[in-house]
């Protein structure tokens, strides 16, 4: 008698060749783990499609088998979101990688999900455009659309549900619809497209997307604020952003990580509170703007102020805030890198970045904190010896303290790094009776439960 | 034995008081209808909560006997939205209409549904603070959120959908829950905001909203500008967008509107499309982008053009665009106004505007076009006797023309106005596969389809 996996093999060869099917153990193991600390887990099978008709017939297929299938891009995620630990079939996207449009004069691009951001971006400044979502990673544009990703440049150009115009996507069945259009603003029908973007492979798999981006533009400068303290350079923030000053980026990096920073660069940074910024416009509008800056930080104490337009000089002054991860890793040989991801409503920043701090030094725990403080969210970048059970549980007990703190003052326990499977069991605290509506959604688009399963929502296992 | 209204009646006098109880007639003839050209049809019973637990009663109650449920705000819908074609009970939020909290360091305010954006405006001005969305009417904000508004400003600062940080909601079952938090970003969960924004009424009741708010910009200019032709004036606005310029508002009017509006206000406006257009940041920035603009203009062949920044002056430039409706039911008296409302990508709109206009002349509709030209999004104005059922259906096939152009061009069939009554046969047409999705999700949350049924989706009616 023929196993699961067998028939699931046979069926599968029906309509993909040879080499877009995998059962060997390297590129499973390759599949097996994300750039989290989760446990790994490995899949039985990865395919390699090519298109939408045989995305749509390999889901058809699992779900006629209830095998579990998980989407995978270029697993950067950071919550376990691609581990399988179901097993089953995890679908590569790799191999569907084209920019299939670019409409320069909507402003769109129309991609297949497997494009990562930097083959997008080098792709668009021909055109004198770009795509604003930075998260980091070079991530691909379907995971990024998965976990509604974003990053140093949401203050201004907002996260990735708000760049999704149009999804490809293929149901649990197989079927395959578009959850938006080409029109800037639509009135018609449910927001499918909000409901898709960040629900991590557990409604559907993406197949193309369409997406917004902007005219590169004309001016850039970037500036570098230290002030006395956390609070101090908060509320530059907030006044910032309450006058109107439109932002592109602006990150908070705290003490202790200057002094990493230092200490790894052979720099002499102020070891104080700094905020790097990062303004665009024209250049009059600018040069107002930063005035105004200027006089609101300074206002708030701040103690030192570098501002640069030119490219170098610019690249320069936010190498502290760039080479930050590495100033951990490279002084900390050996140990794991853990982050946390809490938001948390502005106003509350300050007391929450002081809090985290405390709460590090009292747990005895190596990190530092580093915020996208006009939006709330910050991240502790904690140094683990992940054979040392004790200093994990430290670490563990921090994140679930800083997720209740976020959570206790009506913020979210992943800013956005996602759910996946690490925040899934913060998942009822923070969203109480609105839990139950997205496992009504989850069961009535995917009732066998077979896409990326355990995953956001937890529902009942599946059965044979 | 007691008839089924004699019983509904009797359970909602068991928590609501008599005056917020109305079987009257009058008042049930102000429930029956919009500011459409829909058929009215008639509550059995209109109640007036005071807060969410009596709503949530109300519903429960509903849900229990199998009554249909319509909430209502200020009947200021155009698409026959709150209309009761299944009569039952609809609820009536104008006794909700509490600004609940302003927090300003966060740039978010609290609000019952009834509040009215003008109210909501009104107060959030003593704080330098204003809330974006502008559709006209003085809608509430609970409506605006129920059919995910728009307008003028929508280039600049983006529907509802793009406000909403959180909704209090009341699902079908009397089940009170929270779509969002307090967090400027989330990757937290489904996307509850999205899909209840623009719902219309057919998921659940809003009771409270969060919604974000801006600081009021330092300056603003207005600028008039007059095209030889459509295609001319959207290639200008067109390009504007692409060299990043931050336009707050630009509205296209053709010329026989204007031809209209000089009848009707005895102006003398050039006869040619016209653009108005608002600009607003810091007065430096401005006026580069507004030389920058000029230029751009006049590349498109832009014959004249005005540009005021006084508040005075700035109102009466625009006055040719506000007056337009007035202009028209004022130039056909006896007349009732039919206003279209499809969205296409930018790059379609001149052609589309074009075609609207052969339509209009060949179907021998009196009726003007304007256009939120940086969404897309335009609309007809037409005017037609509705007792001559011959010009009636002329109007109505225009309507359908449109519609299929902008579907056929991966448009929407709503911009704004939202599905209501009169966009539910289109849904299949520019939804496809996906309208069974939103069905699905329909009948997740609302199994007895007691939410404002027959709108947006259309599930087998209640059964008794």
């Amino acid at each position: 008698m023929k196993t699961s996996l067998e028939i699931t093999l046979s069926e599968l060869k029906k309509f993909l060749n040879e080499e877009q099917i995998s059962v060997n153990l390297t590129v499973r193991e390759l599949h097996s783990k994300d750039e989290s600390y989760h446990e790994v887990s490995l899949p039985d099978i990865v395919v390699f499609p090519k298109e939408t008709d045989e995305v749509s017939q390999i889901l058809k297929t699992a779900n006629n088998l209830h095998i579990p299938v998980v989407p995978f891009g270029r697993g950067s995620s950071l919550e376990g979101h691609v581990i399988p630990y179901d097993n089953g079939i995890t679908i590569d996207f790799s191999l569907m990688d084209k920019i299939l449009e670019i409409r320069e004069n909507d402003l769109l691009v129309k991609v297949q999900p497997g494009v990562t951001r930097t083959q997008l971006n080098k792709e668009l400044k021909k055109y004198g455009l770009f795509f604003s979502v930075d998260p980091g990673a070079d991530a691909t544009l379907g995971g990024m659309a998965a976990t509604n990703a974003s990053g140093t440049t949401t203050v201004k150009y907002g996260v990735m549900r708000d760049q999704v115009r149009d999804l490809e996507v293929v149901l649990a069945d197989g079927t395959v619809i578009h959850t938006g259009s080409l029109a800037a603003k639509s009135a018609s029908g449910y927001h499918l497209n909000g409901l898709f973007v960040g629900s991590e492979g557990t409604l559907g798999c993406f197949t193309e997307l369409t997406l917004r981006v902007y005219g590169i533009p004309e001016f850039t400068m970037a500036a570098r604020a230290v002030f006395p303290t956390v609070q101090n350079a908060v509320e530059a923030v907030t006044s910032i952003l309450q006058a109107g000053i439109p932002i592109a980026r602006v990150e908070l990096v705290d003490e202790e990580s200057i002094r990493q920073v230092n200490r790894f660069s052979e720099t002499n940074y102020a070891e104080r509170p700094t905020l790097f910024l990062e303004f665009d416009g024209n250049e009059a509008g600018l040069k107002q703007d930063i005035e105004f800056t200027k006089e609101i930080m300074e206002d708030h104490g701040c103690e030192e102020i570098q501002f640069e337009t030119d490219n170098t000089a610019r690249t320069k002054l936010w190498d502290a805030r760039h080479n930050l991860a590495y100033a951990y890793i490279h002084g900390n040989v050996g140990k794991k890198m853990m982050v946390t991801d809490v938001c948390v409503p502005i106003s509350e920043l300050a007391d929450a970045v002081v809090f985290a701090r405390k709460e590090l030094n009292s747990l005895d725990l190596i990190g530092g904190l580093t915020g996208h403080v006009g939006d709330g969210n910050f991240h502790a970048i904690i140094m683990i010896d992940m054979n040392d059970a004790e200093e994990v549980a430290r670490a563990d007990s921090f994140n679930e303290k800083i997720v209740h703190y976020a959570i206790d003052r009506n913020g979210t326990c992943t800013g956005e790094h996602g759910v996946g499977i690490g925040k899934q069991k913060y998942q009822a605290l923070e969203h109480g009776a609105a839990l139950q509506v997205m496992e009504k959604i989850k069961i009535a688009l995917d009732p066998n439960n077979i896409l990326n399963p355990q995953k956001i929502v937890k529902i009942e296992s599946i059965g044979e």
